[in-house]
């Protein structure tokens, strides 16, 4: 019973291309990437892809990664130039490498060698994109807007698997890699366990390995919400002990038979899914936290 | 009351250091970030630092880490190449930056903005490491070797920290970033709970999280011991299950009250160690896997 799951409201083409391969039979794997690929396509969503904040040195760098919840097998890219589509190219590192991770120009090196087409700046750099970027230096802004998506699908055949891809936040340090292409942070697939995958502040869930917790979680008997929701509680309040004021931390979460949930600590996360008999939908997720201690 | 432990028996005088500093009261942090430096610098050690391998192109790229256990913060480079102490470079991203992880030219570029002295490749890379890196060219060998140096150490303020440091595996793919680097895979710590630290081929490791996995089963009340031997056998038989060969995969760990223990899925793994009244000494571990389940 195929079931998919991904993070915002921009996700919802996601959703609905992965509903089209998976109703037809098609692969989890498949399912994720493609439908990652048109939001990282997609201009105006500006924390994923083409059209994605640049970073101080107003260059677009992508992070992205894919895991295989039969083999536990992941690829994943950081800091990638130039290229459509690093889901793509995650994808390749876990199908035509022994390797999980690469990074920078190795790894666009390695996209090339393998037949990937460049795509040139003016192309992936946008104009809106530009101007967010040179009025924030202006303002001498902060690093800001720490969006992803993720991408959760079951299919038929009990497969499991997500794909990641963002581009981190407007004026983040140059070579500066957050929990997307992370394993056990930004996410986390076992087939016939569950899976999760996250988004926020990259640097406060790779803290608390959010994930695989999540995913640990269900092994050890917790539905899909009661994961979504403890993981989220508890990094919250270990960063909090910590000493730590805790970001904005978010986590989608499926179950082995395609239960989904959400959980997050603050006002306004939201989440699209579908699965057989429920349409592409959009839901909305009660922050897990007291009001008082949200950040926004 | 202070404790260290670090991987394999180049790491003896990795502890020797540490013990130094943490029973004058001094820090953990800098008892785990000191020892790594020496064996950094240590060019007789072949997969750490200097005269460590080199990946396919020739070239000397280095991983490292640390992480605090009383915040959770974490500092990791990636692919860092032209630098002797990339453990440091990791404490100063963790220190002066609100990243966690910098990867590649960018955290090169980092290093020398902050003030760290460039070393030269005929530094760096030595004879020895320049000759096993042609002959296994002209063999056209597979990548080989992949330890790692990984040291906990508690001080009497109750702080546990990690330091990782790695060079990768000889002629391995540019741009490969293995489990040495990533928080959860490599290395994991929490005052108060405990801490991991890996070593092994990192894609196998990184597949079941197993530092983070043993640190969550001491909170659960799991022993150091228990802790580590359940992480690797489990690790061990989830990637047969998923029908992969487990290459080798070993763990140190240590509890909150500083009690170290070490475990292996294979023969020949050693540690280091060194708490009060027990001088550094070298702990041979037996393999928590049958004999005719070992890869060597």
């Amino acid at each position: 019973m195929w079931s998919i799951i991904a993070t915002w409201s921009f996700s919802l083409q996601c959703v609905e291309k992965g509903e089209t391969i998976l109703k037809s039979g098609g692969r989890a794997l498949d399912a994720a990437e493609m439908g990652v690929r048109l939001v990282e396509s997609d201009p105006a969503v500006d924390c994923v892809g083409r059209g994605g904040y640049l970073n101080a040195d107003g260059e677009l760098a992508l992070d992205a990664a894919v895991m295989c919840g039969d083999t536990l097998k992941t690829g994943a890219v950081a800091c990638v130039r130039g290229f459509e589509h690093p889901v793509s190219i995650a994808r390749a590192v876990m199908e035509k490498t022994k390797h999980s991770i690469l990074v920078g120009p190795y790894a666009e090196a390695f996209a090339r060698q393998i037949g990937f087409a460049e795509a040139p700046p003016e192309y992936m750099i946008t104009e809106t994109a530009r101007r967010k970027y040179e009025e924030e230096k202006r303002r001498r802004g902060k690093p800001s807007g720490h969006d992803t998506i993720g991408c959760l699908a079951l299919d038929d055949a009990g497969s499991l698997c997500v794909a990641t891809s963002t581009c981190g936040s407007n004026l983040r340090l140059p070579g500066r890699v957050g929990d997307t292409p992370i394993i056990g942070s930004g996410f986390y697939v076992q087939s016939g366990v569950g899976g999760a995958a996250a988004t926020g502040l990259g640097e406060d869930i790779m803290r608390t390995c959010c994930s695989f917790r999540a995913v640990d979680l269900m092994r050890g008997g917790m539905s899909a919400q009661e994961a979504a929701d403890t993981v989220v509680f508890t990094a919250h309040n270990t960063l909090r002990q910590c000493g730590l004021k805790p970001d904005c931390i978010a986590l989608i979460v499926i179950d082995a038979r395609g239960n989904c949930a959400g959980a997050s600590n603050h006002k306004g996360f939201v989440y699209a899914c579908a699965r057989p008999g429920e349409s592409p939908r959009i839901v909305s997720v009660d922050p897990v936290i007291d009001k008082d201690e949200q950040e926004d």
